[in-house]
């Protein structure tokens, strides 16, 4: 077993990854959690697959056990299944000693995080992602959120869980193009990162490496999640790099509605931005097209989508939560493993981004 | 002005006490916010009192203000009032860098605070409270809520405001019956300090020595609240003080469906708790009759309602946020000034209030 130690000021907690963890969910949570009630929170994808067996682990482990299953869904990540959950935890009598375990992708792990940091205050947290997106993503940084109609996860709040069980085994079970969409967050880190993760993802030249190379790929992104975090827990500096292909990525995805998943949009926000910061003379022009190859091996999408116009780009990106100062910062490489940021004021932004809308 | 430092995990901040202090609340408010915008959340009581003058002094220090305004009532404490809130803070363009500034009682504090805490996962937040419960008890502490059918502030957070303003003059506005709730909590608090503070109730001889003793008995209360909450932020130990009388009180609060307001329900408790750990022999009988005596001086009830029966007491205690490891921690005094806890199992519960429910 890989473990990652993540400390935040809130609290410490260890990351564990091991191909057939799952099996041991049980004694591994009885590291960390007395005995207590714990809720399962899941979603109609991976609860029929995985949440018997997990509820049997745990239940044999001495915890007392509820599942909560959610519709599988972005749509899920709303006002009305937090409303829904939270009167599930007081119909079952959840009391403050207790916790909620997050077993699903990172919808699933966004919304059991933020009921339960809002749930009497806060309640015990404990995550099973079994997504990509979520092993490599969502589950380091104590990130939980819902979605408003205006844009994502624009309610939320920071909620360390008590531990992350990975199990890369279940993303055997993983529809393949979400498993693809993962690897979209993994690129954005070892382009990061460089060095030895850069040349590990040199070796994907197809869909099926991502799994045969998944340990590692998960463990390389979440290494560096971690120190990202670490160093800063609330995005005030260094985290931001984690919005690398983020700025163009959400906009796409929030003007999508659910056309591109989050990965698939991190995809063409990360070979545009290399290609906008190509024109601006600030990002040597071979990284853009570095990019795009690593992308395009496992199927990503690389370009804008042909109905997404200008307007509705800059619409969209005025939505962003990075907006500071009347300024959105961007992240770029200066080479592969050299990220900087550059803001630019909301003034200027319609012209700023010129060079990669202009038709 | 009398200003009393906060220090928690998560920040430091101060409680700014002075007469006429709404007069500056811009100037104030300027020294621990750049130029943002501000949304002011009120309530129809007090938005027509004050929220015009302080929209107008924050101006003039350069802010940016919204005003949006709530029902008054406990029953804004709602799931519709949060997102009714999150979506006039997202129509307003609110970013990460702007604030939300509550003006009004325990309400408008704990609301706007819930608020605050979980738009874009938390932006700045600062306390103008204006009723008496509100400056001595909720604006300190960083506890913010909502409330469930099942019972009081089931949803919530911590989280700590950057500045508490406090006036004691918005007091001459209060409907008298709220203002001598808020003596129910401050009586709490000299019970529990003891010496000077115990002294300085005695004076308080009928409703209107609560107005002209507003300054002081506001400080000694805050102080004590900010000593307790710098030595236990999260309730895990001393903070559990603080609940002295709010065993039986949050019990009689939930059963009465509004009948009873806070702090009665807490002069209740704090009556009730002394009759009940007299009779089990752990708190000198004298004590019953000088808390009785002090409340009953203002007017406070101190008996249970005749209409309430022993199992619905017991149901609504079941609804207690303290319960841990199925036992109910007491908290009762040895003397004036010294406090002290007692756990009683759940399975023993009915049989241990027995004394002073048994008709």
């Amino acid at each position: 077993m890989t473990t990652i130690p993540v400390t935040t000021a809130a609290k410490s907690y260890a990351v564990n990854i091991e191909t057939g963890l799952l099996v041991r969910v049980g004694t591994e949570l009885a590291k960390v959690w007395s005995p207590r009630q714990v809720a399962i929170v899941t979603d109609t994808n991976v609860g029929p697959l995985y949440a018997q067996q997990v509820r049997e682990r745990l239940t044999a482990a001495g915890f007392r056990v509820t599942v909560l299953t959610v519709p599988a869904g972005e749509s899920s990540k709303s006002w009305a299944q937090v409303m829904r959950l939270i009167d599930a935890l007081s119909a079952a009598q959840l009391t403050r000693s207790d916790g909620v375990l997050a077993l699903g992708g990172g919808v699933v792990g966004d919304l059991a995080g933020f009921v339960a940091a809002i749930y009497l205050r806060g309640i015990a947290f404990a995550q099973v992602p079994t997504s990509l997106l979520a092993q490599v993503d969502s589950s380091v940084g104590g990130k939980t959120a819902i979605d408003l109609p205006t844009g994502k996860n624009l309610v939320g709040s920071f909620y360390q869980p008590d531990v992350v069980l990975i199990d890369p085994q279940t993303l055997t079970t993983l529809p393949p193009r979400m498993l693809v969409e993962g690897y979209g967050e993994i690129l954005k880190c070892a382009a990061l990162v460089g060095s030895d993760f850069w040349a590990l993802v040199q070796t994907v030249a197809q869909p099926a490496d991502i799994l045969a190379q998944a340990a590692p790929l998960i463990r390389h992104s979440i290494a560096f999640k971690a120190r990202v975090v670490m160093a800063d827990e609330k995005e005030g500096g260094q985290r931001q790099l984690l919005n690398f292909g983020h700025t163009i990525g959400h906009a796409v995805e929030l003007w999508g509605r659910g056309r591109y998943m989050h990965g698939e949009a991190v995809a063409i926000g990360l070979v545009q931005v290399a290609r906008l910061f190509a024109a601006q003379g600030l990002m040597p022009a071979e990284l853009t097209n570095q990019l795009r190859e690593r992308l395009m091996a496992v199927g990503l999408p690389v370009e804008f989508p042909v109905d997404l116009t200008t307007t509705d780009l800059l619409a969209a990106m005025h939505h962003d939560k990075k907006i500071h100062d009347q300024a959105l910062t961007w992240v770029y490489l200066t080479a592969i493993g050299q990220p900087a940021m550059h803001a630019v004021p909301l003034a200027n932004l319609a012209t700023w981004i010129a060079p990669v809308t202009a038709k």
